[in-house]
């Protein structure tokens, strides 16, 4: 069984750190939105790609669900003495990763040869593929203006009203080397439970993958981000309730009902099992907050089961 | 009384520490060696000028003489896990004076101005220059090859030997904005303690530095870094030694003698006075060790006794 997953950052990671240990590292790619990549006092950022290899690699803060544990911040609160900015908690341990990115892309290489290295460095066998090795910022049109995504999720902390998103020059993007293949060649596409609309809806934008998407003979599953209305992590509820969707696992079927054949969500919204049927897609319903390892394996286990 | 001092990294960092607290900061202009500048990891790393600052600023090592004190390594040990290379001791506090530099200079900031906003960040009131905003590397060659100053001296220890030094691109490049009034309208110019051939001979290099010494009517006193043979610290006597120089202070007497009105020598070094005045100089001695604070600020007061 090949699977290959979309994946956001914090939600996606907790799900793939159990899929990791219920099937062969080898036999998952993880695809990860490059979205909310930045630059920052030069340097080049990509948090979801690094959530995942922290969170996979055993490194991440599981309080904080983002950034590296037993972190340091020694470095930041120089560059704050020096004027900068520092709204990005950038740790001591976190910047080795952006200094290394940077300096390889400086360097010639791609971001997928760098995340590669990473992975592997960190001790990875999954293949972790950025959707593009093009900088294809998403912006979140505001209330207060148009807004890179870390401005609007870190720095104003969500708190504009959102209007549209858009995913600048991502029609002259294309997808980074392997990630149609891994779609075509897949058993079985996972959609992880991150933000539809800012975390998956990017890498679908990428020219290419939606069409493979398509194409493809893989099994499509969806897991729900949002349980009874909430997001379990991150602004996907308010950001769809704000965009005109219903903020609920229903709403969040509706938005991938072309694409997918199961929809998987909470326990706690079985009585959305009949709106989302209706839409035409088989539905599961599994205990989806993932609080502890226990709880990642189960999930893990449980989507695999309901793959034929 | 307005001082412009000529300066490489640690013994001029510790004699300008005492200049600072006998006299005004305001009336001191420190131009400082950048032939040690060079990029490492995409970062642009000026050891010389950081060595200063942070001296002044009260930051530095005072067991090394390098670095920031109280520093940690945390990013450097991901670096290293990361397969970076890592022999540049690169600290997690020192870090932040590096990715700012480097993110001001690719905006378009010239390096004198971000040493002026380091400068006064770190609550300095004396104005330190880069000797130019060129990137003028001092080469090493040697019986292993050509190599970079920090690869000669950090990397390998100093063990190659020395068969010449170059600094490249210095013929066109130009002092740094300030630094020729600097020298034109100072009251003294002090060539500091610092290494004759790979400290202060690249400031001396830099086109229009030495000519404008030559006009000014400052005095100019320098103070040897060699005492009994030996350098205070770092390769200024074995370097002598390779390139055919005398490695005592006399020697050093001798490389400034077209430029200088004054030669201070050490104490110990007292058998040396008449050699030196038959090179038609003026010849103090002093205690040039600078273990502390009291004795910093004494060689800055004998210093400035000895100025007309």
């Amino acid at each position: 069984m090949r699977i290959t997953a979309l994946a956001g950052g914090v939600g996606a990671a907790k799900f793939l750190s159990g899929l990791v240990r219920v099937m062969p590292g080898d036999d998952i790619t993880i695809v990860v939105n490059t979205g909310d990549d930045f630059r920052w006092l030069g340097l080049y950022i990509c948090p979801d790609l690094d959530t995942v290899t922290y969170t996979l690699a055993g490194l991440a803060n599981s309080l904080t669900g983002w950034g590296v544990r037993d972190e340091s911040f020694r470095c930041l609160e120089r560059l704050r003495i020096l004027g900068c900015e520092t709204w990005f908690a950038l740790g001591d341990l976190d910047l080795a990763t952006h200094i290394y990115r940077t300096h390889q892309l400086r360097s010639g290489r791609s971001l997928t040869e760098i995340t590669a290295s990473l992975s592997s460095q960190n001790g990875l066998s999954v293949r972790i593929l950025p959707m593009t090795d093009s900088y294809v910022p998403t912006m979140v049109h505001t209330d207060e203006g148009i807004l890179g995504f870390q401005d609007y999720f870190v720095h104003k902390r969500c708190m504009p009203q959102v209007q549209r998103l858009s995913f600048e020059g991502i029609e002259n993007a294309s997808a980074a080397p392997g990630v149609l293949a891994a779609i075509e060649n897949a058993d079985a596409v996972v959609l992880c439970p991150s933000n539809p609309l800012a975390s998956i809806a990017p890498i679908l934008a990428v020219p290419g993958i939606r069409p493979a998407l398509v194409a493809t003979s893989a099994t499509i599953l969806a897991i729900s981000p949002i349980v009874s209305g909430q997001a379990i992590k991150g602004p996907a509820a308010s950001m769809m309730r704000q965009l005109g969707h219903e903020a609920t696992a229903a709403g969040v079927a509706r938005l991938y009902r072309d694409l997918i054949d199961i929809f998987v969500l909470d326990r706690q919204d079985e009585d959305l099992q009949k709106p989302i049927k209706d839409l035409g897609l088989k539905v599961y319903s599994a205990n989806t907050i993932m609080n502890d390892m226990d709880s990642k394996t189960a999930l893990a286990k449980a989507v695999l089961e309901m793959l034929p």
